[in-house]
C-alpha cells in the first residue's frame, strides 16, 4: 500500500466544491407554466397520480395563484392546462375549475410567506407509508434533506375540500418544508417551483426505501448532525435546479415535447 | 404569521363543489364495446390478467350481456372481441365463447338488478392479499369508496365454473359493491361499465397499499365516519366518469387507438 | 330479489365447458425453434434473466437436444441462435457453444422420457424465495398447476456443471413437473414447449405471490382436493396453448417480429 | 426409468467448459469512454441514479481519471460527457467539472493499484439494505461473486466530499472488490471497466434479493466453501466480458445507439 498524504481540511474541500457548483451555468429558461407542467410529468413517472389526487400550485402574486384545471393529470398537464386563481379558488384565467382539495394550499401560501409551491400527492410509498402511524425517518444520505424538515399529521381530518383541514395541514407544518399525513399523503411546500417538485419526489423515493428497509428489518437512523450537514448542501439552489434540469430532460425524452413546452 | 380569517362551514365548501363539479362536462361518447374495450385495457396495465384468469361483464338486456370472447385478454381486447350470451352463456352474437367461469356473474346480474357491470380479475396485489386470510382495510383516502362496499368471502370454493359458486359468491357480495375472494381475487359489480372498471382498478391499488403497510408495519384504519364522507364523494357519477375517461386517456396514449377505438 | 333457480350440477357445467374449450382452433403453427424464441421472450419479459442464469431445451430425438448457444440471452433469443447438442453437450448443428450448465437437463430427460422440454431459470422472485428454505405453498387459484407438481431441493450443490448435480436435481425431481431448488431457482419439465414455458411463466409469478403474502401475513393454503381439480383443468392441453398463444403474442407486439417469427 | 451412467468427474466437465469459453470470441472493440457510457446506461436502466448519487470513474494513467461530468446522469450518458481528472480532481480536459464526492475514489485507486475502474451509486435496494445494519449475505448462487468480496462499512461518515471519507472508506474496502456503505450505497472497484459495471450491476440485485427474502423469511446462507468455486467461475474475464456484452446490447437497444457509441 503506498504512503498515504495528510488529509487536507474538509472544510477546504466543501468551499472548493461550492465554488466549483457556482461556475454551472443554468441550462435552461422556462416560464413558470413549464416549470409546472414538467413538474407533472417528473411526478407522474414516479407513480405520483394528480387527477383528484394530488395538486400542484404555484404562488405568481400576493393572491394569484396557478393551478391544474381538474380533469387534467400530471402525467398529460401541459402549460395550457393551467388556470390562475385568486385565494377563495375563483378562477381568474383560464378555461376549467380547480380542485377544491386545492384549498388547504391556500392556508399554507396564507402562513408561509417565502413559499412559492406546493405539491400535494398521495404517490404508492408514501401512501402505504402514511397507513402506518411512522412518520418518516431519516435514514440514508439521500433523504437528508427532510432532516427536521419533514413534520407528521398523525390523524386524518377527513377529505380536505374545508378551511378546517387548511388550518389543521397548516399548522401541523408548521416551520418545515414538508409533511406526512397519516392516511393520506405528501405536501411539499418550496421556495421555488423546482425547490417543491425536487422534494415531492425525492420525498416518495425516501418513503419507498422506508418501506422496504422496515419489512426487511429494524432502520438505523443516520446521525442527525451530519445529517443535517447533508440537508444544507442537498438544498443548496444549484443542487436543486441541476437535478430539476436533470429530471425535467428525462421526462421531456420520449415525451411529446412539442407540446409540454411548446405551449 | 397573517392573521387568519375565521373559517366558512364546510358543508358551503362542499356544495360548492358539487356545483362546480356538475358544470364540467363529459368529454366522450363511447359505446359500450368501447366502453368495455377500455376498461380491459386500463386494467390490463394495472397487472390485470384477464384471460382465464379474469373476465369483463355488462348487461345491455335483461339477459343479454356482453363479454370478451375466450383468448382474448385484457391487455388486447378490442370493441369487436365482445360477444353477446344470454343468462345460460349461450352465445346469442359475435364469434368464440365465454369463459366459462363467467357463471357467476350471471348469479350476481340475477341478485342485483341495478347492476350494469362486473369486473373479476386475479391482478397480483389482490391476489396476494387474498392468501393471508385478511379482508381489505380501509387505511386511505383514496381506498374510501370501498368503506362498508367490499365483502370478503374466506373460503375458495374451487374454479367457479358452476352455479354452486354462482350461489357462494353472489351471496357473499350481499349489498355490497365489490368483495375480496379468498385465495381467488376480486369482483366489482358497478352500476355503470364506468364504475365497474374504477372500483377494480383502485381495489388493486387499495390492495397493493396494504399489502405494503403490513408488510413494514402496523395498519391504522382511517376513522369509519370520515371514510364514509368520502365515500359518497368517490362514488360520485362525475367523479367516476371523470376518472374514467382520464384512464381511457391514458390507455389510448401510444396504444394503437385506431384498432381500439375504431372498432 | 329475484327467485334463485336451482342449480345445474357442477359435472354438467364442466362438461359443457370442455366441450366448448375443444372448439377453440389453434392459430398459429410454429416451428420448434420459433416456440423456443417466443418462450425466451416471453419469460424475458417477466425477468427471466438466462444467459448464464438459464437454459431452455427441447429434445428432438432420443439423443438430439435444441438449446440456446452460451452468449445469447433469453430477451434477444431469435430461431437462428438456437443449436442443436447431442446427449453429451456435443454440438451437431449451429454455431456456438452450449451453457455447460445444460448438463442437468440431459439427466432429466434421462429418466423421464416423456418430457419434450425444460426450462431452468432464477427470475428475481422464485430466487428470493429460494432463499429462505421454503417450499412453494399453492394457497391461489393461479398456483393449482402446481399441486403436487412442485418438488424441493433444500441444499444447493454448488454450480450446476457436472453429473453430479445431475443426479441429484434429476432424483430431487422425480415424478413432479417442476421444482424449487433452493438457493438457485427453478425447473420446470413440460410434455411440450409450450407446457415448460406456461409453468416457468406462472411459477414465477407464484413466488411473487408467496413472497408478497408471507411480507405481509400468514399464508392460507387452498384445500388440496380442491386444487388437484383446478390444476386438472389448468394442466390441459387446451388451456396451456391457448395461455402459450396469449403470451406470444404479447410479445411479439412492439418486438422485431421479423426477426423473431421470420427465421 | 433408463439405467443411470456413472459420473464423469466434476472437474473433467469444468476444464471442459474452460476451454470451451475461450473459444468465445469478444464481439466489440469498444473505447473507455464508449465502455463508460455503456456502463452508465447499464446501471441507469437498474436504477441506479448517478448524478448527484453516484460517479463512474476509470484510471487511465497513474493519475489521470475519467469521469462523468457533475450534471450529466448515468440515464443520459455518452462518450463525450466523460472529462478527465487528476489526483486532486482537477480537470485537464474536457468540459464541465467532476462530482465533488468523487474524491474517494482517488484513496482507492491509490490504496490498491490493480483497480482500474470504479462504480459508487446509491440504488434502491442497496440504499434499503443499507439502512438497516445488515452487511449482504451470500445466499443464492447468482451472488456468489460476492463471496469474501463485499466489505461493510457500519457507519455513515457523513457527505463523502472531504479525505477524511476517502481514508475511512478505502481501509473499510481493505482487499475486497465490494463494499455495502451503511445508510449510503455501494462501491464496485474492478480491474477493468467491464468488472467494475458487471459487480454494480449484480450488487443491486443482490440486495434486492436480501430485501424480498428477509421480508418473507430467514435467509439461510449458501455453503461458503461452493459459494467460492462459484465466485471464482462468475468473476472470469470471460465470464465477466460476456455478460457486459450482452447488458451493453441491451443498453443499446432501442436506445439513441449513435449518439451512445458514435461519441
Amino acid at each position: 500500500m503506498p504512503v498515504m498524504t495528510l488529509p487536507t481540511p474538509k472544510d477546504v474541500h466543501a468551499t472548493r466544491a461550492d465554488g466549483d457548483l457556482e461556475t454551472l451555468q443554468k441550462q435552461t429558461n422556462w416560464t413558470d407554466v413549464q416549470k409546472l407542467a414538467l413538474s407533472a410529468r417528473i411526478l407522474a413517472s414516479e407513480g405520483h397520480f394528480g387527477g383528484l389526487a394530488g395538486q400542484l400550485t404555484a404562488r405568481i402574486a400576493q393572491d394569484r395563484f396557478l393551478t391544474l384545471a381538474l380533469g387534467t393529470t400530471f402525467d398529460e398537464a401541459r402549460p395550457s392546462d393551467f388556470i390562475v386563481v385568486d385565494d377563495d379558488l375563483n378562477v381568474i384565467d383560464g378555461k376549467g375549475i380547480p380542485n377544491p382539495a386545492t384549498r388547504f394550499h391556500l392556508w399554507i401560501y396564507k402562513q408561509k410567506p417565502t413559499v412559492r409551491s406546493i405539491v400535494h400527492t398521495h404517490p404508492p410509498a408514501t401512501s402505504a407509508l402514511s397507513m402506518i402511524g411512522q412518520p418518516l425517518i431519516v435514514a440514508h444520505m439521500d433523504m437528508c434533506m427532510f432532516q427536521d424538515q419533514c413534520a407528521y399529521l398523525p390523524d386524518w381530518p377527513g377529505l380536505p375540500i374545508g378551511d378546517e383541514e387548511g388550518i389543521i395541514i397548516s399548522e401541523a407544518l408548521g416551520g418545515k418544508k414538508t409533511i406526512l399525513l397519516a392516511n393520506h399523503g405528501l405536501i411539499a411546500a418550496g421556495e421555488t417551483i423546482e425547490e417543491a417538485a425536487y422534494l415531492a419526489f425525492f420525498f416518495e423515493r425516501a418513503a419507498a426505501l422506508q418501506l422496504a428497509a422496515s419489512a426487511a428489518g429494524t432502520i438505523h437512523p443516520v446521525d442527525p448532525g451530519k445529517a443535517r450537514e447533508a440537508r444544507d448542501f442537498l438544498l443548496k439552489p444549484t443542487i436543486v435546479e441541476m437535478t430539476f434540469e436533470y429530471l425535467a430532460r428525462k421526462a421531456l425524452r420520449g415525451s411529446d415535447v412539442q407540446g409540454l413546452i411548446g405551449n
